[in-house]
C-alpha cells in the first residue's frame, strides 16, 4: 500500500467488551474500499481503547512517531458527554491543524442530520502522519470519509512532501 | 426547569448605565419562548458586565463552578474592535471547545447578513456548563438561537451524561 | 490612504530566486483594483520570506508593531507539505482570532475547487493590525479578497476602533 491507514475506535462501552465494534469494521471496509481513489490506502492497524486521555494519546503517538503511519482516522468520543475526549487528546499531539478538513466534514454532516453540529472533531498533522476525528456512529463515519475524498489524496502525497502535490489548485 | 439558562450582557455602554440593554432582555425571551423545544430551559439569571477580560470570566466562572448553569449564553464583545474581548474572556475558560456550533451560528448568520463573518464567537463547555458567546444586536441572538435549537437540547442533555443522549445520529 | 496594506509572499522558490513571484503581484492589483470598496486600502510595502517560521514571524511583528500596517496579507504556506508553516508562525503573533474570515474564505474556496479543504490558513488581530493567510495560488487569492469584501472595510473600521462601526448588523 502507498499510504498505510490505521483505525482506532474510541469506546468505554467496546473497550470493556460490553458492546461491538461496529464503527471500526465499517471505516475499514469504506477506507479499503476506496483504496484505489485514496491513492492505494489500505488499513494495516486497528484497536480500540476506552474514553481516557492519555490512553487515546498512547496510540496516536505510536502509530504516528513509531509506525509512521501515513493516516489515523478515529472513531468516537466526539460528542458532548464528560467522557468524551477523543478531541482534546488529539490536539495535545497535533503539531499543524487542518481545519479544512474539520469544514468539510461539518459542512457535509449537517445536510445530514443537525445534531451533526454536536460533534468536536479535531484534525491535524504529527510530523508525517494526518490525525483526523470523525465521530463513533458507522453511518457518519462513511459520511465523512466521502467528504474528504475529493483531496484526501492530495493531502496524503502533500504530507509526504510530493513536490509535484505542492501547488494543486488551492495552496 | 430541566436546565437552568443564564444570559450575560457584554457592553461598555450598558454597564455604564449610558444606554438600554437591548439584546438581554431579547435573548431572555426568545429562550424562554422556546423553553419546551429545549428540554424545558428557562433563564434564571442575567447580569450586565463592561467589555473587560477579568469582570467577563469572574461572572463565567461563579456561574459555571458555583451555580452549576447549565447553558450560558454571552451577548456582545465579538467584534474587531480594541473593547471586544469576550471569546477571548471565555476560550480562557473553555475546558473542551464545541465547534460545530460555532459553525453552524456563522453559516446561518451569514445567510442573513455578510458582516457575520465579524463575529469572532468562541463556545466550549467548562465542567457541566456550556458556554456560547452570540453578537451583542438584537436580531442576531435570535437567529444563533435558532440555528442551534434543531440541536441544542440534545447538547445540553448529553453535557449532563445522559446515557439515552451517548448515541444520536452523529456524534 | 486610508487603510495601509502590506503583502508578504512566503515560498522557498521565489525568495531563492528560482521561480517568478505570481501570487504577490496579482494580490497588490487586486488589491489596489478594489481600493475604493475596502475604504481607500493601498499597499504599500511587499516582501518575499522563505518557508521559516521565524523569517516569517519577523516580518508580520515589525508591519504590526513598527510599521502599524492596517491590513497584512500572506500568500502561501498554507498547504500540508513539511515546509507549510505559515499559519503556525502567524499564529503565535495574533492575539486576537477573526475565525469568521476563515469561514467565508473557506465556504467560498470549496465552491471553486473541493482542494480548498487543504488551506490550512489562519487570520487575526495583533494590537491594531489584521493578519490574513491565503493561498499561493494566485487564482485563489483573487477568490479570496473576492469573499472577504463584503465585510472587510468594516473588519478594517473597527479595528482602528470607529466607533460608527460598533454596531453594524451582526457584532
Ligand atoms: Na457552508
Amino acid at each position: 500500500a502507498e499510504f498505510r491507514v490505521a483505525v482506532l475506535t474510541v469506546s468505554d462501552t467496546v473497550a470493556s467488551g460490553a458492546g461491538p465494534d461496529r464503527s471500526g469494521p465499517r471505516a475499514v471496509s469504506v477506507i479499503n474500499f476506496a483504496s484505489e481513489k485514496l491513492g492505494g490506502a489500505r488499513v494495516v492497524k486497528t484497536t480500540v481503547v476506552p474514553d481516557n486521555v492519555s490512553e487515546i494519546k498512547d496510540v496516536l503517538q505510536r502509530w504516528s512517531d513509531i509506525d509512521k503511519i501515513d493516516l489515523i482516522v478515529t472513531l468516537g468520543g466526539t460528542g458532548f458527554t464528560p467522557r468524551d475526549v477523543t478531541p482534546e487528546a488529539t490536539k495535545e499531539l497535533i503539531e499543524r491543524e487542518t481545519p479544512g478538513l474539520l469544514f468539510v466534514m461539518m459542512q457535509e454532516s449537517l445536510k445530514v442530520t443537525p445534531s451533526a453540529m454536536l460533534s468536536r472533531s479535531a484534525a491535524g498533522i504529527r510530523g508525517s502522519t494526518l490525525i483526523i476525528n470523525m465521530p463513533g456512529n458507522p453511518n457518519a463515519v462513511a459520511e465523512c470519509i466521502e467528504a474528504l475524498m475529493p483531496a484526501l489524496k492530495h493531502a496524503l502525497k502533500q504530507i509526504k512532501g510530493d513536490k509535484r502535490e505542492k501547488h494543486p489548485r488551492h495552496i
